[in-house]
């Protein structure tokens, strides 16, 4: 099979200028076909403030009334979006940027929570996996905002990491999926106050004694889970690493493998 | 040759959701090739005017700084394109939207006056027919905003009716393209105030004696100019009427249509 790299970058790469100009060289760099998943939760922070809309975050997922919900599609799909288009474009990559709304690429639905109402978030149901093939096929790199739709006509705000996890998923039936969760650490580290302590493999055994000493910081848990998710349905390798070193990460030199194997 | 229809809406149209609604319904159903460009200027007035941006206008055309394409890039790319696509998703047409930059669709340079510095504006060098007829072949309708990149990582803002010209001359070689000028009036009036005073038709002779007459209302001008433009590069039809209207104006019920025949 042919090898696919489905790579998120985290909010305070997207934020960070240099860190980010750095990163999308050695993606454009990179000659397996490949698909970004951005964020740019700051971004839509800083512009809701512009605009005195109050913004409430609960666990880190934006509770998106209409209002926000159309700072969020602004911000994501239209100048994060296409600022990193534009600028792999200039990088010699040929990048094509989408929502899930854009071909159909990714079905959502309404999040139906409990006791919590997120408004407008989207929980995915299905990626689309022949229309993304059909234009990684045209040569094309793929940069995902994480903004998906209800085919109902609903735009929805839909979580960046899960987003990247789904379409690693979907396309693992076609290409040997690698899935690279890169943000501003060097990995997963014992030690979250020092750069050096990165645990370079986790397998569920490792993950499970981790868990059960409280070595894991809160914020990485969700990520984990989500990567030995996607290793159960076909990912072939999750990385978790620094944006900046996306070579190391993908040879294999820095940064946290996951791994299914016990 | 197959059909193709490029379907440029103004912003009066974009701006009003029953009027976008009902165009929307008959685009979707429209089953030949299309392309929709929309404008989308009012909303982003008003988005700089919340954030406090002065906007200056010279002929319509917007002098566009750093922190007003940010705001047109938000509006356009973002918040209008996206809408419009999710909506035509609900409505069976399967739409992907894009910019100038995704798929290197459009290629401009920033804008070289003599004496007004338009800042970030565009002026179109190449369209991609090959990428755009890919998508096209792929079974997708294509959705334009009216943002341009220079391949040398700058987004820029370009006039929709130029691209939708464009856009129509460029794919004229593979398919037999009808541009439609859709907006809130007609078409092409005698009486700029009276909706029943249409010119049907008008061919290179009656432009020269309703120009020379001051017939025709100065607005429509640089349009019938593109439309001339269009025919003369291979363009098979241009015709310019009401949004809501559309299947009228495919049909030669309504509208006024241009020609090259003298």
């Amino acid at each position: 099979m042919e090898k696919l790299y489905v790579i998120k970058i985290g909010g305070n790469i997207v934020d960070n200028e240099s860190a980010l100009s750095s990163f999308l060289d050695s993606f454009a760099a990179l000659s397996e076909r490949k698909i970004l998943v951005h964020g740019g939760g700051k971004v839509a922070t800083r512009l809701a403030e512009e605009l005195k809309l109050p913004q409430q975050l609960i666990d880190g997922r934006r509770i998106t009334d209409a209002e926000t919900l159309k700072v969020v599609t602004m911000v994501y799909a239209g100048l994060i979006n296409k600022t990193i288009v534009a600028a792999l474009q200039s990088k010699g990559a040929n990048a094509i940027g989408l929502t899930g709304a854009d071909g159909n690429a990714i079905l959502a639905h309404k999040r139906n929570h409990a006791t919590i109402d997120y408004g407008f978030a989207g929980d995915v149901d299905k990626v689309n996996a022949p229309m993304i093939s059909g234009l990684l096929e045209q040569g094309l790199n793929i940069v995902f905002a994480p903004i998906t739709h209800n085919n109902h006509g609903q735009l929805l705000n839909t979580n960046a990491d899960t987003i990247a996890q789904e379409l690693a998923k979907g396309l693992s039936e076609k290409y040997e999926v690698n899935l690279i969760y890169s943000f501003e650490k060097e990995g997963v580290l014992a030690d979250a106050s020092d750069e050096t302590t990165v645990i370079r493999t986790i397998d569920p055994e490792t993950y499970l004694s981790l868990k059960t000493a409280n070595a894991i910081f809160a914020g990485m848990i969700p990520k984990l889970d989500n990567a030995f998710a996607a290793l159960k349905s076909g990912v072939t390798k999750v990385i978790i690493g620094k944006a900046e070193r996306l070579n190391d990460l993908i040879n294999g030199n820095a940064g946290t493998t996951i791994t299914d194997a016990a």
